[in-house]
């Protein structure tokens, strides 16, 4: 798929994640305005909306149709934000700009940013939940704690813990790609394995799907680290070699450059292989996948 | 009902909820152990476990048997858990100390503490959620969206954010009743509508009920400020008269301590009424409201 088409693609897919997610974003009125606009400005901050995206994706591919997705869709775009929102505060890594714009608790102030991400994670829920309301059926309820797993202490939240006490140390390459595949992966495994069980694909797809989705999720973390030395601080826009300076294990530092890329490769091939192996494809995801994985920045 | 037999009913049904909870509580395993630990200690720390058992109270009340209420009952603990542990973080209120023990900040630093309080809202919903396992029913998702919306932005966490915006400046009686009923009024209203919509109570009673846990709520919030200024630090186990320290308004600062009595008082009667006044009480769950109304810390 050449550029111009891949871009078109993904623009028109983010816009509509974007329209989902407008669609629950809470009033900014009453006596807890300040909090409801601290949590849409974290929103509406941009970004790729990659997770409700690979979410989206991967359910009409399985051949979902019905309204069930876009709640899902809303709630894990909330949640991804709302770990950006904390991951922020002065308390983790302290940053002031993101994307080029200032972060929630420098816009707002601390408390309103904690709260904010507190708000965010609450309405995840509620909207998730709010899915019932056109099918109550095991499947949204499985949905739900695949979706909570995957944010919560044995997916994302579990990773950060695990990032958090890497700083300042070394760690070996098992504390590296638990933290790369929980803190970052375990929330794209969920999307894509939401997707899946909300369009009803049988057992050994949503396997498939869930495996593809953990591997794609770990080579964009590999990647991530190999960015943090090779790109440059004007492309990446943000700064390189922060991992170096916080005396940070990557799999970089401990495996090196070469082996990065090779296993970036062989995770992305293992990826797209299962998608490919599916009885419907999409020429999109497997894209993505490759795109991700190949990404400048 | 006398205070010996209160007392015994009272911790009866505390322990029920304790060994509710224990067993939702997450095995301190893995590399992100340090967050589970923090979890647990601040879940252990302690308190009358309220939530749950006017849950369960209501739940039993109105006819509820099945398994469901188990997982709502550890997931509004978690809830009301995550909260304190935000709460007392530096940017908020900066508490080293609760009921005479530290604080999770205190104990674990600052980053952990965040995420503690992050996966205890995550783990909330996932557990609530596992009650589909269970009975996969209109009546779990209804009590799903209940939880959360008590607990969020037009709950808990929007009455936290008028709090915070109420620090430092005089604030109007609607100010402080918006925080006292949202604050920790909604989260008391959730738990006990929970426990009617999962018994699955009549709509009419589901009100009544929703009614009278809100007015205890309130009233339950006023006693607190009575409390600031009637009390002393020895009897309450915590500074009185940060109120004023604090420039707060309060209920007895903008309506004097006898309309502030007589005012719970009022709401007090009226919720105990409302109980007396369906098919089936509960004589312990009149006596709590009461109780929690007329404390003396």
């Amino acid at each position: 798929m050449d550029d111009t088409r891949f871009a078109a693609e993904m623009r028109q897919r983010r816009e509509y994640a974007e329209a989902v997610l407008e669609k629950y974003l809470p009033a900014e009125e009453g006596l807890q305005k300040t909090v409801i606009r601290a949590m849409n400005y974290s929103v509406r901050s941009g970004g790729k909306r990659l997770r409700p995206v690979l979410m989206n994706e991967t359910f009409r591919m399985t051949g979902g149709t019905a309204g069930t997705v876009e709640p899902f869709m809303a709630a894990i775009e909330m949640i991804h934000t709302y770990s950006l929102v904390h991951d922020d505060l002065p308390s983790l890594d302290n940053d002031e700009y993101r994307r080029g714009r200032k972060t929630t608790h420098a816009v707002f102030g601390e408390a309103m940013a904690l709260l904010a991400g507190d708000g965010l994670q609450g309405l995840a829920c509620e909207t998730a939940a709010s899915a019932f309301d056109t099918e109550c059926s095991p499947r949204v309820a499985r949905a739900l704690q695949i979706l909570f797993r995957g944010a919560g202490i044995y997916g994302m939240v579990g990773g950060q813990t695990a990032d958090v006490e890497n700083g300042g140390r070394r760690a070996g390459i098992e504390t590296v790609e638990f933290i790369h595949r929980l803190k970052c992966g375990a929330l794209i495994e969920a999307a894509m394995t939401v997707g899946a069980v909300l369009a009803g694909a049988p057992e050994d797809e949503v396997k498939v799907i869930g495996d593809a989705a953990a591997d794609i999720g770990y080579a964009f973390q590999i990647r991530d680290d190999i960015l943090d030395v090779t790109s440059s601080t004007e492309v990446l826009g943000k700064p390189v070699g922060s991992d170096e300076k916080n005396c940070k294990s990557t799999y970089v530092s401990l495996m090196g450059l070469e082996k990065a890329e090779a296993d970036v490769a062989a995770l992305t091939e293992r990826a797209v292989g299962g998608l490919a192996s599916l009885p419907h494809r999409s020429e999109f995801l497997e894209e993505l996948a490759r795109r991700l994985a190949y990404r400048d920045k």
